[in-house]
């Protein structure tokens, strides 16, 4: 009979991050969902818990394979890729590991804004490449601290955007389900309206079916031509086709992205854009937080295995 | 007998800068000193005020030829490039522009920190190369937000920046000439010392003779190998040497640069830096911010020709 009450699934966990789950509890390690449907029986039977990390679906199927799992810690805020419903039904909770990364979140998601405003990408190319030294100047660029901002999805990453944004005395407007207490921050109540009164907007919302091209191409035409989207929720939160056009035609002055569709095997026609600054999906991506979210994951694993309370559960 | 009371003076002028000024007030141009000395006796002695932006040495030896010149009204807060004192002694006043550039100075060093922590500049190209979508993955980055930041020269432009990096819940230190007013930010009475209490030191000081190498090499030797210089002042503030070999030796952590000595031609030392975020001073260079400062200008010089009062003088 073995006894590996933790299951580790996807191929993205690190080898440090394996190591430090592998010396908390015994543990057995997955790649895919294929990987679990080869373990013995036995094996299967014994877990009790599910560390996941990465953005391949997680559903009922691969639920079923494990007669006793009543935990699904993921590592990460957004969960869209566990199937919640699912686990529900089946009395599985699900955890994820909420707040400990929003700081560094909402600093790319600025770093963006600026980068994007003052061009400080091709300026850092343009020093290296020596052209500097002849003498040509870049075109000047753009004020960003002043201007108007609008957040989509005023959740804690959103707050904590706005609220380093008005430290950049921008004039703060936002858009939620419903109107929220805040430091006198206007509201509106669709996304094109929000869209339509700002030169900034930033999506701060969770993924998943129900945000599924919530920032619409209506959202970005009402935008217009010196309007900036930076999105570090979901690629799926926003029209990304409608967004590539609108980028690729100017009706858009520019965009900060850090999250795509399909990623990291992102749409070819972002490369060739000079009005977009593009992270390779990093905001939480510090030594810092990936270590705090290591923590939670486990802490919430721990907490599941020795039968106490969960620290950060979803359903 | 020439009626011009405006001379021009500086290649760094665009086009458009010196429409605007010579559709104010008749005006000659001289790209340098030797076109001056080439104009006649009576356009030199017609000069009253002088438009000047650049880093070109302007002292007594100019001034000498312009018999009747009352003001120099710089372009750019900076007026280290002109002698003031010599100024002074012949009864001629300076004016600056300062205020109007203060946000974006301070937004481009915040963005400086970030792009520099966050390793943006690499992430971008990461992502358009094509190697995130082979699946590999840059090492992680830094966290900022919650470190430690010293401040050298609060000023106004120092003050607009801690302001900012206070909503990244930063822990402020400064050091100035004297201890200030501020909300509980921590006071140090030489850089030696508020390099070794901090993660990041940000240079806002003034340029000139006073302030050269400011930033001593024992200063930066104090900040450590977890440290990260910000210099959004002008090259001579810091020991450049110094803080290149640091660079190159990882005695520091990184720097985010916007000034050199020397610049436009940069040591190119600094071109093959991978923990630096170089800009070509563009701290101000936004259309908004740069049409500000030449309308302060040109009001300046307005005042002086119509005999009302500057409005910002410097001595």
């Amino acid at each position: 009979m073995t006894d590996t009450p933790l299951l580790i699934l996807g191929a993205a966990f690190s080898d440090e991050e394996r190591d430090r789950l592998e010396a908390a509890h015994s543990a057995v390690y997955a790649a895919s969902h294929d990987d679990i449907a080869v373990l013995s029986e036995d094996s299967r039977a014994s877990v009790k818990a599910l560390a996941f990390k990465g953005h391949n679906p997680l559903g009922g199927a691969t639920m079923d394979l494990l007669p006793n799992l009543g935990l699904i810690a993921n590592y990460g805020v957004g969960y869209d890729a566990i199937n919640v419903e699912d686990a529900s039904v089946r009395g599985i909770k699900v955890t994820n590991t909420p707040d400990v990364l929003n700081d560094d979140v909402a600093d790319l998601a600025v770093g963006m804004m600026i980068a994007q405003s003052r061009n400080m990408v091709e300026g850092d190319a343009w020093v290296r490449s020596g052209k500097w030294a002849t003498g040509e100047n870049l075109p000047l660029n753009r004020k960003m601290s002043g201007s108007t901002v609008g957040i989509v999805g005023l959740g804690r990453i959103g707050r904590d955007i706005a609220d380093r944004l008005a430290a950049f005395k921008m004039d703060i407007h936002y858009h939620a389900r419903s109107e929220k207490e805040t430091p006198g921050w206007t509201f509106h109540s669709d996304v094109v309206s929000l869209a339509s009164a700002v030169d900034y907007l930033v999506i701060a919302l969770v993924g998943g079916k129900a945000t599924e091209k919530y920032v619409s191409r209506e959202a970005i035409a009402a935008l217009g031509p010196r309007g900036v989207i930076v999105n570090i929720s979901r690629g799926s939160t926003i029209d990304e086709e409608a967004l590539i056009e609108a980028l690729e035609n100017n009706t858009i002055a520019g965009a900060g992205l850090d999250v795509f569709n399909d990623e990291p095997k992102v749409d070819e026609r972002f490369y060739a854009l000079d009005n977009a600054v593009l992270q390779p999906h990093q905001g939480s991506g510090t030594v810092e937080t990936r270590r705090a979210m290591a923590e939670l994951q486990l802490a919430n694993i721990t907490a599941h295995l020795s039968g106490t309370d969960l620290l950060t559960p979803v359903n």
